[in-house]
């Protein structure tokens, strides 16, 4: 055992004993249904933020506020619905120490039993032969949310101080667009955030079920819509087919030049903007604890585009994809509708990786779709927007707070964890990174397999458990950096 | 004047004579809102089949039932939904005269003021300036519908005979699939339609806004879903975008092979099959009253794929189109979603005129969708169904009943009518000419311009009162005939 983990025995001896009483916490936690994306359960959604103040308090936190972000924007059901509020809290300033800002969110995704679930949603279920703890929210986000609560319970019992001061900043929004954090980051960046020397977010997921990860990279997302329209309404096909130009049938045609079957992009010039992959870089990919069986398990299916792992880690991370997400204003129910819709707008993103330029690939598919469209000669009318742009993200993983994690993961789970990069996008990290101009790491506690927006979501105890360890050792490894 | 025309006479002037009582009986049947596709209306469907008994009764119909059609198959909200009754009545028995089966429909479409209605939709409101009726089922079908029982009316003030056997068939489901007509079609058959030797519908309307026409012939439409899936369950494009083989892309691109943006059908063989046009034939269509700026007008856009009147109309009528309606289980909201669809389901439908015989067609069908499927290459499943085979019809313009219509139609109108076809499909049609073995006439009351189907739906005063003398000189002609 080395020098450093023996110093770290105690508080994860601690932690250990402690296990009952964070698995309680959980517990209560989830038995608050704060579903963000449903007005209904708003009440709910504070009532968990009122919860966590109270933690926060009992804790010994300092500065605990509950910022409010006003009236929810359009679309909703009651115009005066507020946003639930964004949670602050400090524990220790002392200037001598480096300050460790920890984002997390304290909403939910929606969950119904009638989903599918095999127990109740909101009434945390141990299933103690596998040692997993179901529930929404367990894994996304109360589980890690608490971790960082529990590092402090186990440091107050200890009598030990924190080797770092920390501050908390949790939302109840994040299920639904992060609705007014954006705003309150930059506007506390030189406020609450000042001493702020690293943002640690513990939201996302080991690549897979067995192997830890630190995550030093996300992709990023162009969202366009392609708007085709051509009559002043809706027609029937039987009096209209066959006589004036529809608008589906471009829309379709013009669709289906985005991309071909096996996922390449056939708008010219966006391959050409992504970084070359080095020798280095290449190597990276064979350590990484993945295979094709693991995709083929999430997916549901044996569709996948590549044969071996490095293949789907380079594609799932560093190369762009485009997919084809529908089409509003045709007949979508089931069953037979003999309409010809009048307006119809196809939507498709692009994943964007290094070096993309978000304006140059716009200018490349605006370009293109536009002729393409030409081609068809057609009477209608076509328009591209973009509808949202999330820049891509890429860390050191070699940086002091990547280190720092690195080794406490390796003290709780004898391995070095695997550095991955993720497909999707976490908006709040570049906001983070941006605002407070300082790094960011990606400290995931739940495994791959954990179900976050899906029925029965899990966390294992061993991963909360391990969990809230790593996330200490974390900060002691850090402080001492 | 002709003899004849001199004749009818009196009979012309009573329905002038019975014109407030006859909108009075109008404004009475769109004051019930009979809207089938509506659950909670459902006890106002059955009022309006009480309505129309109470009418009949009044004027002397005999036989008088009302057939009921058991439960509404699913799906509905409450499995114990009871169809709406079908309305039998009989007026004379005399078996020297000819029997004539009339078809409408007392149901109607949904309609709500905060669609656009520019007066409440189920209150009639009488524009004395422009002579116009508005209301829900004004022109589709109360009016028609009320226009055969006026008929009858100003004969009996007359103290005339009816110089045929009326049968009347009045459904409450034409708006919602037609549950349960054609079961009662061919059990009656040989029973209470026993003696029918001719089948008249008013439910259709003008081509334009001026010229009265006779339509003998309807597009069919055999409608088809194309099924792609891959993966178990919806996946993240962030996650999963660029791995694996994604349903969409492959929908896309085979729905973009079906027909190109000039309205061609590109699937082979399809176009082989329909019947040569003939000098004869494509003289028919230089006299009919039509023009672009009419579609145009129609469409709302200037979108026409031809520039002439007699291509227009060959297309909408002699020619098959095949148009795509949408996709099922992919994303239809407004806004971005970056679902990758687990299963996606591609609707379009062919148009079928003669000589296409539909099993034919659907062969071609299916052997191209999977053809093109093959050539991507792609690991997803494709399946290909048809959901909806309805067959065209085609009638002879020159027999006795459209010869006694287009003679009254001089007499009222002071006009040739136009002979007409219709793109869209009217199955019960196609039901009465098998089942019977009769002929079916289709004698529309109402205008182009009507709005069946949408807000503002209405019947000009002109064509109410000149369409009940419409109905009842085609009654007598016929009859002599």
């Amino acid at each position: 055992m080395s020098y450093e983990k023996l110093q770290l025995q105690p508080l994860f001896d601690t932690i250990d004993e402690l296990k009952p009483k964070f698995i309680e916490r959980l517990q209560k936690a989830i038995a608050i249904p704060s579903v963000s994306g449903d007005e209904t359960l708003r009440p709910k959604v504070v009532e968990m933020a009122h919860f966590l103040v109270k933690e926060l308090t009992t804790l010994g936190f300092a500065d605990i506020e509950l910022r409010e972000l006003g009236i929810q924007p359009p679309p909703v059901t009651d115009p005066k619905l507020e946003l639930p509020p964004i949670v602050l809290g400090r524990f220790g300033k002392d200037p001598k120490k480096k300050t460790v800002l920890v984002y997390g969110h304290y909403d939910v995704q929606p969950a119904l039993k009638e989903d599918g679930w095999s127990t109740e949603p909101f009434t945390m279920f141990h299933d103690e032969v596998k040692d997993i703890l179901y529930g929404r929210g367990s894994t996304d986000d109360k589980g890690p949310v608490l971790g960082w609560l529990n590092v402090i319970e186990a440091h107050n019992k200890l009598g030990w101080e924190l080797p770092v001061n920390l501050v908390v900043c949790f939302e109840g929004m994040e299920e639904s667009g992060s609705l007014g954090l954006d705003e309150l980051v930059a506007q506390e960046s030189k406020k609450y955030f000042k001493e702020v020397d690293q943002v640690t977010i513990s939201d996302n997921y080991w690549l897979g079920t067995t192997k830890p990860v630190l995550t030093y990279g996300l992709r990023g997302c162009n969202y366009y819509q392609i708007i085709v329209e051509g009559p002043g309404a809706d027609l029937h096909s039987g009096i209209f087919g066959g006589i004036i130009a529809e608008p589906m049938t471009d829309l379709i045609k013009v669709m289906s030049t985005l991309v071909d079957s096996i996922g390449k992009i056939l708008i010219p010039g966006v391959s050409d903007m992504v970084a070359p992959l080095t020798d280095k870089e290449d190597a990276l990919y064979d350590a990484i604890d993945f295979s094709v069986e693991e995709l083929n398990a999430a997916s549901g299916s044996k569709t996948s585009l590549h044969d071996n792992k490095k293949d789907i880690l380079k594609h799932r991370w560093r190369y762009p994809s485009l997919s084809l997400h529908g089409i509003e204003g045709a007949f979508s129910g089931s069953g037979a509708k003999t309409v010809i819709p009048a307006k119809v707008i196809g939507k498709f993103s692009i994943r964007t990786v290094p070096n993309i330029v978000s304006k140059t690939l716009d200018e490349l598919v605006f370009k293109y779709v536009n002729d393409e469209f030409k081609k068809l000669g057609s009477l209608n009318k076509l328009k591209i927007e973009l509808i949202h742009d999330g820049a891509y993200w890429v860390s050191d993983p070699f940086n002091e707070s990547f280190t720092a994690a690195s080794r406490a993961t390796q003290d709780v789970w004898n391995v070095v964890p695997d550095f991955t990069r993720e497909g999707g996008s976490i908006p709040i990290t570049l906001t983070f990174e941006r605002e407070l101009g300082v790094d960011v790491l990606l400290l995931p506690m739940g495994r791959g397999d954990d179900g976050a927006h899906s029925i029965n979501e899990k966390l294992d105890v061993s991963n909360y458990i391990n969990g809230c360890k790593t996330l200490g050792g974390y900060l002691h490894y850090y402080g001492k950096a």
